[in-house]
């Protein structure tokens, strides 16, 4: 396979979240398709926004933030809130809005998972800065869950792909990690 | 929708990459599923990798390392880099090698999109680093491209979810992003 040189501003399959914050007061959600799971123990996400939003405004002063997975049928809303900035336009409506163990990350009711974090370090880099949060608390519709886990088909996530700007559904089971290159390992 | 407390250890659905270094000077490749782009301009990249991994060694003495994107069709051998670790095996003959404008991060000739990476920060967290590299170059298979933009579907890439450790296809588009949400822009 010869391959050949594109542009480096490529971006890999990434799921859609939105990311809930206090800013001078009023909720305001922003649809982030840069987020991560960061560190293991203690849980800790990462969510890379552009310095020119909203948003960090809000992170910077209560140094929380909520992390919310929106299902297919909240693809309009979703896009919504990455069309509009909560510094001219009131999105506080758009969903309605719960708290858990923080009391200034506002949460999605109509997510089937919700997360709360705690800012534990930002990282700013040229355009961009990495917020890294420490879960301090997840939630979950008792629907999407099966056996004590997050059945993802049911949860029905939105994916993202950038430069085509398509959002895609979770496809079928295509085999279990940890498990489908044993064959390899024992050959 | 009344939602229940779950673990704070939840993972939302990620692509799937394999990590290219040169540690001690051997080709080696990690299968990581924490990575998301962090950067808009210049382009970046950050990858959360547990620090007790072959990998970070290879980071640390080179400064680079590539991020492949592989193919379902290579589920086995990706999952395979995930079971072994290549401080005790040779995964240096599992896939073919190029290399791009940097001369030490070695990329996955059978994966259809491959980024090599300098390494601007690394972000110490408490089990994991976030790996936060420079995309120095991107490139593609030219059967992935369609119209001068990566063609998800037929790239057909992975993606993973824990705790269910479940690797998944990309299901089927489900609308446009920066339009789906006009009709309520107006509204």
């Amino acid at each position: 396979m010869e391959k050949v040189p594109i542009g480096t501003n490529f971006f890999i399959p990434m799921p859609v979240v939105l990311v809930g914050t206090l800013v001078d007061g009023r909720v305001n959600f922003m649809a982030v398709g840069w987020c991560a799971r960061a560190n293991a123990n203690p849980p800790m996400i990462a969510c890379g926004i552009g310095n020119h939003h909203h948003t960090p405004k809000g992170i910077g002063v209560t140094g929380t933030f909520s992390v919310n997975l929106p299902s297919r049928d909240l693809l309009e809303k979703t896009d919504y809130c990455g069309l509009v900035s909560g510094a001219t336009v009131d999105k506080s409506q758009v969903f309605s809005v719960s708290y858990g163990n923080l009391k200034t990350a506002p949460m999605i009711g109509e997510c089937p998972v919700t997360l709360e974090c705690r800012l534990v370090q930002s990282v700013p880099l040229p355009t961009n800065t990495l917020y890294i949060g420490e879960i301090a608390g997840a939630w979950a519709d008792p629907r999407v869950m099966k056996g004590g886990k997050p059945d993802f088909p049911v949860l029905d996530p939105l994916l993202l792909t950038m430069p085509d700007n398509t959002y895609w559904t979770l496809g079928s089971s295509a085999g279990k990690a940890w498990s489908a290159g044993l064959a390899l390992k024992k050959s």
